[in-house]
């Protein structure tokens, strides 16, 4: 038998052909047209995708807003093909068993559980090498793309070391301070968070221009950069939510693809960390229509991963979340429907509305203007009885509130929930992702490939 | 190449290896012990476990329930080694897109949409055949173990056809009724419900064990059973939450195990569902004690499912839930804990306290005799208040409260939630139920395995 196996596997080399058997606990499936003799199939880039608080409500929620009520099939998101299975995500934390981003990222990046609010720091405040720092020793391109600071807890995870989270002038810091064989560690950062880079102390913007990076501060910048080094900040803080950004903010497909333009130059591949930072901002604020638009601005910078990797052929793409947050429910109150009508009506974020409204706007108008169905005389006064004090959480929660009464959205708190979260993946070496994982195994797996 | 192939299927075929490649969109994992020369693995039974209500964040709840304080690692509950995907739930109904359980059982037993309240029957309202009915067809013994009535929506669209899942009765008929091939269609019937067999009009039972069944009301007579046919209603509705349950009342374990050793005598093999019905009811009352009773019951029969199925080899091993249920969460009101010392020490369900303290029982000695961990004053006083109009649910409700409260549970509403829930499968062929299904694509697949 051992000689039939020899044989086996000399033909299933020449065939370009997988073998499975009694002998290997691994499901291997070739099915992204991965060409012949890949054993084990080489991954040259890895783009690992993190949407911030999407669990799993969070997918179908997003499924029955994109449905087609035409048909009577709900149909399929971008991520719905390559769903292999879940992950755990508690953290190791004295105080807290549900994870906030930074224990989770640095689970993720670093594979190793933490207390909550560490970025790449074990419980020992010691740091741990991440799977960015270990792509770029291995001369590999790095990149981090957020919609939020691009020094918050995720991308802070993959590419700096702080025992708070709370540090980000000392997370872009690292960003540029942090040498790996000498070369700064993150090749391309596009985010929001300029106010931690341009600061009185330091004025890092200047300090990457330099050193030879570009920097952006707009969307035109960006399409119209070409250098392989960039530093784009597109905001203060965050940005925009993708419904209410105007063209001069780009949206997370387009920071995705020249992310993936550039690091795609060098022939030892890249590792590519992309979040979708406001799905989790919406669902603190248990915010639906928000949590739509970041799910929408998610959903397309994951397309255009996939079909990146699907021309490139040696490219992994995992998508994931990290948590969920505010308790989201399809359904709410004993009604067994989740609408979506009034969701798909609104033009803005309440948010958007709100701030209008405590500046003085019209709430009546203002509410026409941005929600394209007629509103009930009850709802209208709902806000305008918030708006009195011309607060803008108050107004804000009020239009909301018709917004989860119309969509029979539930919500259990303004943090996070633990509840395993779905894991996609496409390309070579997929099924290492399949089945209940931890989320320290994303880490722990791709430092492995990273060896290959 | 062609050539190349076809030796290496035969030699493959010599020992028993499975092959895959390019052409094949499967990923095929051998490793269930099953023994060579499965191409395809033959699927002789089927053990279906359907876990009522039970969606994403009941899982991970029960396994932080589970879980060793003594160790950092949460410990992995019986389902999570299986996991292999998630399904879609939606109905195909007129006034709601979020399930019930009789639309749902539709989908995963004839592979159709249908309306809420429908079993076994598709939108014009004629009967589909469920897999029950094909495995009887085929020659196989046939099995519904539920804690629920017997005739309740789940086992019913299994083994039944009505138009509305309320007429309970005539769906019992149809468990007598409806004959396959001049046979009974249901060889082993266990669960609650005793009250719509034996009726005015008409006493099942005793149809029953004049057509050869064995009928048995308790624990006792159950395991002290040995005829091959049987019939046994154990309450007159739904059984007691396990945590509730007297010695007189079997467990959902003993009742598969007690169906497995009886279907399994046929050589031609067997169809079992098995259900464990309240771990919907408990969310409906937003019960996370109860909730966590009936998802231990429920694991359990998983559990020997899964062992028989090892020793087996030809049994494949699925479970899933038919939709969420209370829009329940692991952490609520912005705490980032679910900590369930609390759920631990509750020995009886708030159900079960409020009925004896609504009878007159003392608030005080009941909360000390059923809840093993000290109360404070205040939430006592709570249940003592609630307990001045000696009404069962509002006693219910305030015990449940003290739990809510301590562990962090959210809820959003007394009926279904629409997230997809997860898929587990075990034995041969589970790679068919491998990343996003549809709920009628269990049904689909079963049949399709049934043609072997």
């Amino acid at each position: 038998m051992k000689q039939t196996m020899k044989k086996m596997i000399t033909i299933a080399a020449l065939a370009g052909i997988t073998l499975t058997g009694g002998v290997s606990q691994t499901a291997l499936a070739q099915d992204d047209g991965m060409t012949a003799l890949n054993q084990p199939a080489k991954v040259k880039n890895v783009i690992f995708l993190i949407g911030d608080g999407m669990g799993p409500s969070y997918m179908t929620a997003y499924r029955y807003f994109k449905d087609n009520p035409a048909t009577k099939t709900v149909e399929k998101t971008a991520f719905d093909a390559y769903l292999v299975g879940a992950q755990t995500t508690y953290p190791e934390d004295d105080a807290e068993n549900i994870t906030d981003s930074a224990s989770a990222a640095t689970a993720m990046s670093g594979g190793v559980k933490t207390y909550n609010a560490a970025i790449a720091v074990d419980n020992d405040k010691s740091n741990v090498k991440t799977v960015l720092e270990q792509a770029k020793e291995n001369g590999k391109s790095t990149g981090l793309v957020a919609t939020s600071e691009i020094t918050h807890a995720t991308p802070a995870a993959f590419g700096a070391h702080d025992p708070s989270r709370k540090n980000m002038a000392g997370i872009a810091d690292d960003y540029f301070d942090e040498m790996i064989n000498g070369k700064h560690k993150v090749d391309v950062l596009l985010g929001g968070g300029k106010d931690y880079f341009v600061r009185k102390d330091r004025n890092l913007t200047e300090e990457f221009k330099k050193a030879g990076y570009s920097y952006v501060t707009d969307r035109n910048g960006l399409l119209n950069n070409n250098t392989t080094q960039l530093l784009g900040l597109f905001a203060p803080g965050g940005l925009d939510k993708a419904i209410d950004r105007t063209n001069k903010t780009p949206s997370l497909e387009e920071m995705t693809n020249a992310a993936i333009k550039r690091l795609d130059q060098n022939d030892k591949g890249f590792f590519l960390m992309v979040e979708g930072s406001q799905i989790d901002w919406a669902g603190h604020d248990n915010d639906v229509v928000g949590a739509m638009s970041e799910m929408g601005d998610f959903e397309k910078a994951y397309k255009a991963a996939i079909d990146f990797a699907k021309k490139d052929g040696e490219t992994l793409v995992v998508a994931t979340a990290d948590h969920s947050t505010g308790g989201m429910t399809l359904g709410a109150g004993g009604e067994y429907n989740f609408k979506v009508e009034s969701l798909k009506a609104a033009k803005r974020t309440p948010d958007f509305m709100a701030n209008e409204i405590a500046k003085g706007a019209n709430v009546k108008s203002t509410l026409r203007k941005y929600i394209s169905i007629p509103l009930t005389a009850a709802e209208i006064q709902s806000v305008q009885k918030a708006a009195v004090k011309k607060d803008v959480t108050t107004i804000d929660n009020a239009i909301e509130k018709i917004f989860d009464t119309r969509s029979f959205t539930g919500w259990t708190t303004g943090g996070h929930t633990g509840e395993d979260v779905p894991v996609y993946a496409f390309g070579p070496q997929k099924e290492r992702f399949a089945g209940l994982i931890d989320n320290t195994d994303n880490a722990k797996i791709i430092f492995s490939l990273l060896k290959q």
